[in-house]
């Protein structure tokens, strides 16, 4: 609501009393004694405290955000930008006849990928120039400018698809890993019996003009934690295959845009 | 959720469910853009940060809680604990032939208020030797621990009633005041059109055994504010009258416990 803070709005009044109303649904449904809406209270300060809400909705909330917002819509389906996205990544620019390096570290541990895109719209329109955003984790299964040794931008990058909206990247292969379990995000899943792994997945945000920027996901089938994501975040139009290829494995995906 | 941190508990996870289940109800009527939940996620972020979220519940939750507990029980109605209670308030003794007199400075501002209760419970019994616990603002409208310069324990102390059940405690008339309008608490009142006023009140917290404790407020006949109360907190039992005494106002209220 940050931006609207000078002056009466009414969606976000809308928006407000629709959040009082089923918060009050809830405490109606759950009835809640005065000693259990006390430690509700409780862990909620706790999670706002100590920095975790965003954690905790974008791992519980967004992906039924996307949904209701999706589902129905032609194109590529949108996954949750989750709570590691930065801005300011590095533009990433080939070198002539070599393909894109996301930025690592000379020395970097993991398994080599290849990952190949191709850009297009609804209309079936190839789209060249578009503005690829790539993040994903390392092998200690961590992201870089939070819980990673790793530099900041180590496995972020920018770059722009080519004349045919192609384009292809050099990377690692990304790993399932665990959201943080120390704070009260941990808390509710212990409570609520639910494991805290996510599937390996690359993140990607693609801008391209008169279209609506697609925040998405790329997962790989066969990945044991698919069908229980935390985060609920896959589409089955965001699976795709790790090809091995002996030294190295390869993987590919079509994206499609929205027009506006 | 703190105390059977070190175990499944299946009420906590039936509660956390239905949160779950509540807040994307409202995700789904709201139909939130990926914008809007951005800003949606970035204000109850502030609101954790900065500690709020207590007080946001207790303004706009708390009163819920208790309505749907107590409204068709005997007894008196219960009301908001609310932020500004805190533990370890002095025990108030009288000297002989004197009433007890709430914990306040020698040169204390505001009108002086004599304050008489009974307490009883659902039966009819009086419950003497019932300990008192009572605390509201001062002349500047502030809470001391909180916002007002008074040392910390001012208005708030603890008693006794005696063997019919009754006490009599001299301190000051509580003034309305506004919910603290400075942080992401105050936008939401500012954008839901809400003024940020509780009428006057006094807190009150009655326990003896073999009883609930009970946790309430008392208001005044005449405050502007009584029907819009930002934290909804007035109930028809809980409405007493200032009586003018020339130098001095007194009110009284019974009390009725409900036994366990």
């Amino acid at each position: 609501m940050q931006k609207e803070l000078t002056k009466k709005n009414e969606r976000v009044e809308e928006v407000f009393h629709l959040f009082i109303k089923h918060i009050q649904g809830f405490l109606e449904e759950a009835k809640l004694n005065h000693e259990e809406y006390t430690n509700f209270v409780n862990w909620a300060d706790r999670l706002g405290r100590t920095g975790e809400f965003p954690l905790y909705a974008d791992v519980f909330l967004e992906t039924h955000v996307l949904k209701a917002m999706y589902t129905e819509k032609p194109g590529t389906q949108p996954s949750l930008l989750g709570p590691y996205f930065i801005e300011g990544s590095p533009l990433i620019e080939a070198e002539p006849g070599k393909p894109l390096v996301l930025t690592q570290r000379p020395d970097e541990a993991g398994e080599v990928l290849y990952f190949k895109g191709n850009v297009s719209n609804v209309d079936g329109k190839k789209l060249a120039n578009t503005r690829v955003e790539m993040w994903h984790n390392d092998a200690s299964r961590k992201y870089s400018a939070f819980d990673s040794d790793a530099p900041r931008y180590n496995f972020r990058g920018h770059f722009y698809t080519d004349e045919n909206g192609d384009f292809e990247v050099k990377s690692i292969v990304p790993l399932p890993y665990s959201i943080p379990t120390d704070g009260p995000t941990g808390e509710f899943l212990a409570y609520t019996d639910q494991h805290p792994m996510r599937p390996a997945h690359l993140h990607l945000m693609f801008e391209a003009e008169g279209h609506e920027t697609l925040i998405t996901q790329v997962f790989f089938e066969g990945d044991e934690y698919l069908e229980t994501d935390v985060a609920d975040g896959v589409r089955l139009d965001l699976l795709t295959n790790l090809i091995d290829k002996g030294d190295h494995k390869e993987a590919s995906l079509n994206f499609v845009m929205r027009t506006l």
